[in-house]
């Protein structure tokens, strides 16, 4: 997606140790153009996959995850990290290490909006190590719902969540895909 | 706004002590074409204070936030909850107690994208006690820039958050405002 690269470009900051900093545009200030733009590229490559639920993790995933939602008409649903309230108390829980603040973070969902008849849709802002999606991935799998994509608006793929995530056998897309980030530098694959 | 009362009472539950469940179509599941209504009304009403940037909390702020600001043309700025390592190292910090949470919730956002030239919109999902907004306003100010409005999308009135927020003088807008939810009921303002 060219307009999204064009923007890493201008506006991404390589800060070293493969972190890309793009909290102007995508996950602490987000452009809602932008977005909307990302939501519909996604959603034109899993369309034909007919999902009828987007899933992803609070917090930046949110953006992307429901302008995707918008785009293909469907609800769109966001595992919580900790547990309100207002939670149904059979929780689908599942953990994934976070890369970016070296703890151990919780993926929980209400078995109310998870279960047999969906066809799923997993989309988050940056697929790394693939740890977050796999996580997800375990909680449609733990509702016996059927994964039928994963897409990302960023892929680096030399954190290797690409090949992480293969044994799932869905389709992988990603909107910018990110091929090195040394030396200060952020070239993206052909 | 009609739409989203009727929603409330068809798919909304009151769990008692003043707390409304509303995880299937607005803070867990999603309904991304009634955000973007609700986006839509709250952009309608506060368009004539032309707001440059609108801001929120993560994260079931989001949503709206965003698709208010994708109907008014801005930026969408997300207050984090914890510092991501890619935050600016002198970050704007306000605290608020959390209702449904029982702590003190830290609201932390970057100077980078918030400054005075900035005409902030203030959008939440639920004004309750108003703490969280009342950060939130807090942050504007400490950035120096200027608040011009602050908008719900559920207002429960009776937990005296509009009260407690008008020392702003800023229009206060919300689109379903609750007067009374005791012994089950839901009821709105005329």
């Amino acid at each position: 997606m060219e307009i999204l690269k064009e923007r890493i470009r201008r506006d991404g900051v390589n800060l070293g140790n493969g972190i890309l900093k793009v909290d102007s545009f995508i996950n602490h200030q987000v452009d809602p153009a932008l977005m909307l733009a990302v939501g519909g590229a996604l959603a034109a490559r899993f369309a034909h996959l007919q999902p009828n639920k987007v899933f992803t993790a609070e917090i930046s995933g949110i953006a992307p995850a429901l302008l995707t939602a918008l785009a293909l008409g469907v609800p769109v649903l966001y595992a919580r990290k900790s547990k309100p309230v207002t939670m149904h108390p059979n929780a689908i829980v599942e953990s994934a290490p976070s890369h970016t603040k070296g703890k151990i973070t919780d993926i929980i969902v209400s078995p109310e909006f998870l279960g047999p008849r969906d066809r799923v849709l997993i989309i988050d802002d940056f697929l790394a190590s693939g740890q977050t999606i796999d996580a997800l991935a375990r909680c449609v799998q733990d509702a016996g719902a059927r994964l039928v994509g994963i897409g990302a608006v960023v892929e680096k793929i030399f954190e290797g969540g690409r090949a992480a995530l293969t044994h799932w056998n869905v389709p992988i897309e990603s909107l910018a895909v990110i091929v090195n980030m040394d030396h200060g530098k952020i070239v993206f694959a052909e």
